[in-house]
């Protein structure tokens, strides 16, 4: 009978599988990041827009409330019935911040400038099996301009991706913005007389892999077939060996310059309306970039860039880091993709009926912050406050009026609030903090007006490397006037 | 039949009920404002963090997974099942900062420093029927010391409190932080015989209406009871007369400084051992304060703060806004708190088993925006950017290359992106976006080397106050050779 009686067990003080925490550094260096990047994008004309975090499942788009549960993909659920008016209604966690942008300007469309340039950086949350490394929460950095079609939008958010990215601390040379247009594909496929249906997507999804079997494995796949190297037999696409002459065309178009390039591109399409059309944005494309001064170290028509072709319209970009870094088996490798985005159709026009175009870019926060990293140019350890340490509890307002002077001085400082009885917990506390300095003063010194002034930097470095005799002559901790507390801090912090 | 073949209905572009949208200056000061707090945090030797936004109902604490859908007062959803492993967890968003915390000062104990302080800024959400300007999802802005039971810690958020709050703007005068303890409380019930239970209740209630029924009327309610303004009976809690005299020596206690108070709250607890021990750590927390240069007109000791103290364990504060403002009917009224907090017990208790003392603050985000906008602080409406003009469609470069250059030299600058056709849409854009300069370039300009510099602020007030013969002269317009673009564009921003 006791057995019934169980206890109430204790929570499990655990992150729900899939989701983290950041602490310190790691909040401040991503903050510092998005910061520079909203600087930039603001000096473009862009306004800040925060949507909810929270939006019914109907405006998501893409998972509607057909179902008893639509939570594929993302976190839902059903709001309270409402009283006398039925089921309430479905919401969810956004999965992206495109899909609350085409709520927001269709819902606000009386009210918002047009065209609407805005940026967008926050959370958002994904119901995915986690794995190492993917998280259900993660930040998205967007920018994106609504209700223009022309591709000088475009043009403005390659140039403005190129001006974040630099602004963000990646140097020229260490980045490279590669510009497609999905016209020019649709011209290819128009040029090869498969403009749609099984047999475009199976020359799409061919040209994917020319970088894996080259020009004559592409043109194997796109005709009668190949054997890979297993020696297994690869069914072809089934077209006519001239069909494939435009694919090829096109794969090996990149040439010296955009210029080259872009001739090469005039070539391929033919006589394909929508392919010429394609090539022409892209050449002013081109030209604005130039205009801007962004010139063709930092962003370049690249007809290799396809990945995720299907989703877009228009022009597409994306941007690579070209720099190597090790990865953790210590194996030099590209450091690849770190944003991307394109002309999409369709946005506000499944609210409103009315077409809407509109263009933009998300940059990958995390990829970003970790190729700084990387780079070494965030994640130094960040230096912590000055501890002021307890000798005495009775006078803990003297370690606070200490701690208010650092402070007043612009100097990160605190008082050690554990339990003061063992002094060896507070510079482990200190060392835990990552403190450069301590402060001590005991009745002693207190009686003679003065303090020690404990270098930790300095303490740590004899401790490894000293003699013992170094070592017992104390240079890191030296005894001041106590009105000379900011000074000699001042002093040794540099 | 055709009529069962209904077509997919358009969704709502809207946001959920009790949700918003945050635009432009709404997300810029909103952020200056968390900038500046922080800064203040940091330098007091506190640390960001940022948990996740979703937790599990086990990890949130008071709303347990005991019921089909345990989603009151929170928003709350169940996994999908575990394969082979049976239901899934419940998740939920944090409603609020402080339970996230605990969970991670349990989840992290042997890696954080202890004491851990910490402070995060972030949304919450609560499930609750929305109202007028009341919101289900909002920020919180706290700040925290966990495995402190030093009075210390308490003293030290109040002192940043106070630097907090100046530093985001607040000037000293206009705010004070008032600090009371509920052990002496607990000692004025002791010291009136009524520990706890339901007489201990009545008294906390009776307490609450000091401010409306005064001295005389408190006693009454303690006693024998009183008739209120209708004439409605009351009934009286039924202690004897001089059970009251402890309340309302407390009630009555605050003196012309705190020395005074601290003397008469020592009268008021008689001989209680807690109450003695609460008005001591008072007068430790009035000395530390001086000690950091805090003075009493910024906080102060204070017995008449009594709200929430139910939930608290120790030192309680509340910082008020002490000017007045106008309300929405042009009614004088004060603008009252902006941030509360205090020492509580418990919290990392409930998933380790033990006891870890911790106090903290939570600053109410949107209010202070509310009360600096007020002031006139922030909401000075932000200048948009300067708006190059499209006359010519095939010089988009062209325009780029202007608004490069602006950008280049710090002006925020952008190109007009909507149908350059009709002139007057582009200036009603600019309008639109608060430019202070439209950049104009026709093909005439191009050719003979100049451009229109037209100054909108100007132009606005001559087409508001000029006659028409200086509005014919249009001093808001001046021509210069293209050359002098940023020049020009700076001597007109000043």
């Amino acid at each position: 009978m006791a057995k019934d009686q169980k206890k109430q067990p204790r929570p499990k003080a655990e992150t729900p599988k899939g989701f983290r925490d950041y602490f310190g550094a790691d909040v401040t260096e991503r903050k510092q990041m998005l910061d520079r990047i909203a600087e930039v994008y603001h000096r473009h004309g862009f306004e800040p827009l925060e949507t909810s975090a929270v939006e019914t499942v109907e405006a998501l788009g893409k998972f509607l409330p057909d179902v008893d549960r639509p939570n594929a993909g993302v976190f839902a659920w059903q709001e309270a019935e409402v009283p006398g008016g039925g089921a309430g209604d479905w919401l969810a966690l956004r999965y992206d911040l495109t899909a609350p942008l085409a709520r927001v300007a269709a819902q606000f469309r009386n009210d918002l400038p047009s065209p609407y340039r805005r940026y967008a950086m926050g959370p958002v949350w994904r119901n995915e099996k986690p794995g190492p490394g993917r998280f259900r929460q993660f930040y998205q950095c967007d920018a994106d301009t609504v209700g223009s079609a022309s591709v000088a939008a475009d043009a403005e958010i390659c140039g403005m991706l190129a001006a974040a990215l630099e602004h963000a601390g990646i140097q020229r040379g260490d980045y490279l913005i590669r510009i497609n247009n999905r016209k020019v594909l649709n011209g290819i496929l128009e040029a090869m007389g498969v403009e749609s249906g099984k047999p475009a997507d199976d020359v799409l999804r061919t040209i994917d892999k020319f970088d894996k079997v080259g020009e004559q494995g592409v043109r194997q796949l796109l005709t009668t077939g190949r054997k890979d190297e297993s020696g297994a037999e690869i069914e072809g696409v089934g077209l006519r060996p001239e069909q494939a002459d435009p694919v090829i065309a096109f794969l090996t178009s990149k040439g010296v310059d955009n210029a080259a390039t872009l001739e090469n591109l005039r070539a391929a399409v033919g006589a394909s309306v929508t392919g010429a059309e394609g090539v022409e944005e892209l050449s002013q494309i081109s030209d604005m970039l130039a205009a801007m001064g962004v010139g063709e170290d930092r962003a370049i028509i690249d007809p290799s860039i396809v990945r995720g072709l299907g989703y877009y319209t228009g022009p597409v970009f994306e941007a690579e880091l070209t720099f190597e870094i090790l990865d953790e088996k210590g194996r030099k490798r590209q450091f690849g993709s770190v944003a991307g985005g394109g002309r999409y159709d369709g946005l506000v026009e499944r609210f409103t009926g009315q077409k809407v175009p509109a263009t933009g870019v998300s940059i990958g926060v995390d990829r970003l912050l970790a190729a700084l990293r990387a780079k070494g140019l965030m994640g130094g350890t960040e230096q912590g406050p000055v501890v002021v340490t307890v000798m005495d509890r009775d006078r803990m307002a003297d370690y606070y009026a200490m701690a208010s002077e650092l402070r007043a001085a612009g100097i990160r400082a605190e008082v050690y609030l554990g339990n003061p009885k063992n002094f060896g917990n507070q510079l482990k506390y200190a060392d835990k903090r990552q403190s450069p300095v301590a402060i001590i003063q005991g009745g002693d010194e207190a009686e003679r007006g003065v303090i020690q002034v404990k270098d930790l930097i300095l303490g740590a470095k004899i401790a490894a490397e000293a003699t013992h005799e170094e070592w017992k002559s104390q240079p890191a901790q030296t005894e001041v006037p106590r009105a000379d507390l900011v000074a000699e801090v001042r002093r040794i912090l540099g």
